[in-house]
């Protein structure tokens, strides 16, 4: 039973950022899809968005298996309603020298910042093409922009997830496809960041204002893209806390 | 009499992109100062604003003398209030084979494509730094990013204020005032493009949809670069129209 | 039986570029190890490099499996000497729209022009560190810094390649290790180049000169690298035939 | 008298990297004409170049200067004979808090660091282009790429300097003219930047090896972008030291 509504995929629901961006989406009268691998986790945030009101639908998703992102977009399509935005948010920031970089680690870390933004791009792009209409957004970091020590594997994948969405935003654009890649430079208020700034010997409670990112500021970024004019669309876009030294 | 309005300041409001800030931000409610170095050509943009219930205030400003900077910004903090946010948009676009350039060519569209923001820029930082609140915006242009050949002057001048901005944005930030920088890689709708292209032989009226960009969707992207909150501040962002090819 | 003389390997040697490179630092009195997927297509330019005085050893080396580049490069240091430089020069380039690009050729891409960089490149840095000493080199093309229209595959393979070689330029430049990414902006003069023209209607031959690159220009490219003192090395550096349009 | 020698000019040849520039193109054979403000501190420099068997000659240059450079020139081009080569090398590092940076010096700086770049970049070309042959070479900071805290003016002028020098390449690579600019990415070892670290308290003489760069080494660079073979020319590149953290 399709939803009138208009039908947004968050891929890699599972944190913080992807939670928040999918609550505003819903908040907007979006028909929120979410999709992570361990679809059992989002019941929590399907439940939320449906006590405020709204409507999420979740999906198993792993968004590096063709197979998988074909179904999902596949049963969105013909269950929810077509497509009008795509935001590929999933993680993989890892850290390590380079010799001690597993091929398997690198492998991997491609597979999900790069490879999996690919095959839910190119598959948002095959639904949004003929009807000229959609958005496709990525999460891009500060690896994204520069390769820094420590971060071989996670910014060779975050780079090429890049150059992905730059390539598509000038093959697509003038199909009235608007493709975006959003960079956060910054680390974002989630519960894995506090986890590792533990770990570090850091209270995250300690921090003075504004040196984290408020998921709700991402999605609010996500929301003002989706909302620009096809006159005056943005490609791309940095994000950082004010107190963030860059 | 201050104003209990938030004072914007438009810095080149003669042009089409300029007057569409303007109207945006009073609008928003906003005590609007608009300054261009002819001020009798203001007054239909500040008549258009009144007639809207918009406060508007004009300016004989020359951005590129010091003096006459100070003397604005003064009267401004003293006449309408303290500054909330400060839009440097002066112009320059000039086209001439490097060797055909004049250093009074290329000395003049520095002065008005960078040396006016830094007056501009560290005026407003004056005001704002003591206040910890602010916005500093610089309109930016595909010349800023890259020194296309035939650009030698502009391209050098719109990179040496996106250097300035950036430098800016380092240092004040974590003073809590936004720095940021706009840029436009496309043609806006105004009489100058469409001058420019009659010149050229084409005919503006005939243009595909989205090939130049509307001034409202400038102000548009200025208006929520001012709303973003300070823990997701932009520095940098593109806009352009989807037809655009890049 | 170790050889005296100092040990390059160049990874990709099948096509000009890689046989220039091979043939220069055999000639500037390296024991140059050449490697491709294909053993038997070297014979060739062995024989060459030995015809004209030189030393040259042929590998079977598919650099996208780790056994295999493990076994590799054992072998060169058990048999031939310690590598002194490396330059991973493999390919692939292809050009398709996105969504004619199949998960397979995205994948296949990837593994030669990013991931066969990273196993060769940290295999190059496990055998160089120790001894603090060494060069690894990344050949780039215009893909590496910009995602064009219908470069999606090729693009984010070679920007990732990029930040790879980014990260361990900042990572291992303090251990002495000299790493650096070559940015060839054009064609270059091969047999794959002139057959690509050829498919699309022009006759290579009478292109006007210095609008296709020479490999011997790659190669001085990278022996000029090589020679830099540590005092002062580049990352990165572009080349491209003054008759290129960039 | 004109020189059968072919003809450099390096513009700034005060400090110790003009020197290092100069005495290296005059060892391989070039009549080096060096210019600065200062024309009797380059004595010493036309000494030890003549000594060791070269041909120099001094010139009071103010590269900010229109008729200045005009008459150098065509001095040079009369007496020396036709230049070759160009290499624009004038300083101009300050280092203030935007708050602090007066119109005064934001305007000296540019002067210095851009303004000089263009009106001897263009002069060069003047004389070069009708002969269809020629270099022009600029020197680049870290700066250059990205606008610090601290450095508004420098990064502003080193980034106007840079477009320059990009839209130059672009206009004039195609005439045979090869445009070049070189990112010195490090503090070279010269008599500015061992009186700064000993005012900062630091005794340069105590630093590790290899964190300043030798001013000999600059001028290698140089001379492998001049022997650039035209079908491979280099616009950018970086130089620093292996100690360097970037």
């Amino acid at each position: 039973m399709p939803d009138n509504k208009p039908v947004a995929l968050i891929v890699g629901a599972g944190d913080f950022i992807g939670a928040a961006i999918a609550k505003r989406f819903a908040s907007e009268g979006f028909a929120v899809c979410i999709g992570r691998r361990n679809e059992d986790k989002l019941a929590p945030l399907v439940a939320e968005i449906e006590a405020s009101g709204g409507t999420a639908h979740a999906f198993r998703l792993d968004a590096r298996d063709e197979d998988c992102v074909k179904d999902v977009f596949a049963a969105i399509e013909r269950d929810i309603g077509p497509l009008e935005v795509v935001i590929c948010n999933v993680g993989g920031n890892v850290r390590f020298p380079v010799r001690e970089t597993t091929s398997r680690v690198f492998r991997k870390v491609w597979e999900m910042a790069c490879f999996a933004g690919f095959l839910c791009g190119r598959e948002a792009a095959d639904y949004m093409v003929p009807r000229k209409k959609g958005a496709i957004f990525f999460t891009g970091a500060t690896a994204s922009m520069r390769g820094n020590s420590g971060y071989a594997a996670f910014a060779s994948a975050k780079a090429g997830q890049r150059a992905l969405a730059q390539s598509m935003a000038r093959e697509l654009g003038p199909q009235n496809i608007h493709v975006a890649h959003l960079v956060i430079d910054a680390g974002v208020d989630t519960h894995f960041v506090r986890e590792r700034m533990r770990e570090a010997g850091h209270d995250p409670d300690s921090l003075p204002p504004d040196t984290l990112m408020n998921p709700d500021s991402v999605a609010q970024a996500y929301w003002n893209l989706y909302r620009q004019s096809p006159d005056a669309w943005t490609f791309e876009m940095d994000i950082r806390p004010f107190g963030e030294t860059w």
